[in-house]
């Protein structure tokens, strides 16, 4: 403790807003229902804004709605930002993003009542539509910070009732003025629940991600043709549902090949019209991707999902169409923060290890724009994207605090 | 003409009730979308009502809201009865069903227009739910009808929103008293567009239905559990969407299998929940059927069903219940009826050819429960379940003709 001045994080107060944000959008079974631009995500933004307020920030959103409150420093150089996700799935657990954000908001706080100043300014940002569960593709807004989308590309996204992203930011207030990225960071920190069980099986506090899971998906868009299932021939069906059905098969089975190694593949959404007994659907909409550790392994097995894609489409006799594709997770993390968080961790007295992440995150895309660094935190049996996801105050504040003292050298460097 | 003294119908005044129905929930490219007790259904049941009751009818609606327009005989005998659908696909054609009723409709005008009485009462019958589009099972109320389903069991049946079979006749106004089945029919009679091209292609005007093609389908539902796609281990997964997916592939192969012979499997609905990007579905449901005009070879392919669901739901480690199961098209039609419409073809100098249904008709349960025949009428290239789903006053006509008289015959037997 002596050697930097090290301070801890008040992990009560930490947990009483994390308690909070469980209370706006619950689930059915005690997770989370928040999904991104919702009425429920708009009052926890809310939420977020006031107590970002309260503990003195300047608060921007950018034209992606992504909010960054700004504690000032000394001087005016590119911030150190502290980032993650407000919103989640549509059956999601308390934890997946929000303890990111509210950790970067305990960091701030803590700053506050020790009256500590920094010589660079420190951000809080809440990226929208990290879950891509309202909206394809995932990790929207980060997306767009690190240019990997247009603003225009990103407004004109729409969910499953026709509504788009633009309109629903508007909607809820959060169409800020602010360019999208453009702007210098000087580092990005982002914390977040390991979503695996690897820390939770080893008690081990804390991760230090080094890099990710390459993983490349497709949403496709397959054409067919209305007709009767019983009359028309075999050879003359056009069925967008049985072109899809091939499409997550094979995703499922290129997964599989490479089970040993701990690729994946997945398919987590499928629909088609009219999806009434007795018509053949005229269309589908499914998206798949494919996982794996080692980039050029990745590469392959997505070249091998484009060919079973169309192959699928051929056997079904229908159009296929890939209407977004995106790639991540083959970013590596900064070295010179990862040194940071290792250092005050060791000084801290917390265990920690090396590892990878199999999931994205924002910071995949912020990686491309600025230094980054990732931390992970226990999560109880890697249980994830599902209403019990759990974790606990002892088993986050540890990560909080070895992300407190590495953020406050890097914003004093 | 002179043997029997054959009369003929008003093709014009037949067709402007066709154009009045086309007008009653329209699709949005020139066909339908009249779900089976949905708004506009009432609207043409309603209408339908109306023109029976000016007719002369005396109208009965039983407990599954089958509505029975009876013209009465000279005795108190077991009625012939004229029946099909008022219902369509979601995106239909207009002569689905909706002609075989507007065809009974205008054989008892036709009587009336010439005074004729006959010793039997003649009914024309429209049942509900034909389509199966808003509830699964299909042929609902015919299978009632035959005992095959009890009044319970369709009281009960859920649409995609929730909306119950027995809550929406009671919504509708067609939650009759009558009860359901249970007496007897001295005949009954279908026309039915063909919704395949064998007619069209042979410039054929009429096809007398001697045998259907046998069909087994099934409705599973399946349990699977929500995880994260990224970083939850292929073997640990338990994805509904891809036990659905693989029971879609195996009934097209078992089709396939069997496309020499006219064989067929389909799957026309798939439903997954959350089915949001990045989670892992813990529910689907899929409806999937297989036919043959081999009663045995269908029976076969059932079984190859059955263990294609059995299967699929190991290799996604997941849950499968078949909540639903149904068989038909394996009747075969009365041959007395079949030599009356044969009769009254010849007389009227209207060419005809035996054929086979590949279809479900609402006449397949009834034949479990009355004498039965099926009449089918040509149907543009064999395009139905589709919005350009086409016939022609011209091509309706001589089968309409034919069913007049048949049925005169029959009911002054």
């Amino acid at each position: 403790m002596e050697r930097r001045n090290l301070i801890e994080i008040d992990g009560k107060r930490l947990w009483s807003t994390v308690l909070r944000s469980s209370e706006i959008g619950p689930g059915k079974r005690g997770g989370m229902r928040r999904l991104a631009l919702s009425d429920s995500d708009k009052i926890m933004r809310d939420q977020f804004v006031a107590w970002a307020k309260e503990a003195g920030c300047t608060v921007t959103v950018d034209q992606v709605g992504t909010i960054f409150a700004r504690r000032k420093g000394r001087e005016d150089l590119p911030p150190v930002v502290i980032g993650s996700h407000l919103d989640t799935q549509i059956a999601g657990g308390r934890y997946d993003g929000v303890l990111g954000v509210l950790a970067g908001l305990e960091v701030i706080r803590t700053l506050n009542d020790r009256g500590i100043e920094t010589k660079r300014p420190i951000e809080v940002a809440s990226w929208t539509n990290e879950e891509g569960a309202r909206f394809t593709p995932a990790m929207t807004a980060s997306g767009a910070f690190a240019g990997v989308y247009s603003v225009d590309y990103v407004h004109a996204l729409k969910d499953d009732d026709g509504f788009t992203f633009g309109a629903e930011l508007k909607r809820t207030g959060y169409l800020g003025a602010a360019p999208v990225g453009g702007r210098p960071l000087d580092a990005y920190f982002e914390l977040h629940i390991e979503q695996g069980p690897i820390l939770d099986r080893e008690h081990m506090p804390v991760g230090i991600v080094t890099k990710g899971y390459a993983s490349h998906g497709r949403l496709v868009e397959l054409f067919g043709e209305n007709a009767h299932v019983g009359s028309t021939p075999m050879n003359e069906r056009k069925n967008a549902l049985y072109g899809a059905s091939l499409m997550v098969a094979a995703a499922h089975e290129i997964g599989w090949s490479r089970h040993a190694t701990e690729g994946k593949g997945n398919a987590s959404r499928l629909v088609c019209t009219p999806n009434k007994f007795g018509i053949i659907p005229d269309f589908a909409q499914v998206a798949i991707d494919v996982r794996h550790k080692d980039a050029a392994e990745a590469q392959t097995m997505a070249a091998e999902l484009d060919k079973a894609i169309a192959d699928a489409a051929k056997k079904a006799n229908v159009e296929a169409k890939v209407v977004a594709a995106w790639s991540f997770g083959n970013e590596r993390f900064d070295p010179e923060l990862v040194g940071l968080l290792k250092d005050a961790a060791s000084e801290l007295g917390v265990p920690t290890r090396e590892m990878m992440s199999q999931i994205g995150h924002d910071a995949y895309y912020v990686s491309r724009v600025a230094p980054t660094a990732l931390i992970f935190t226990p999560c109880k049996d890697g249980i994830s994207h599902n209403e019990s996801e759990h974790t606990t105050l002892e088993d986050s504040v540890p990560g909080v605090n070895v992300l407190l003292n590495a953020v406050l050298a890097r914003a004093n460097r």
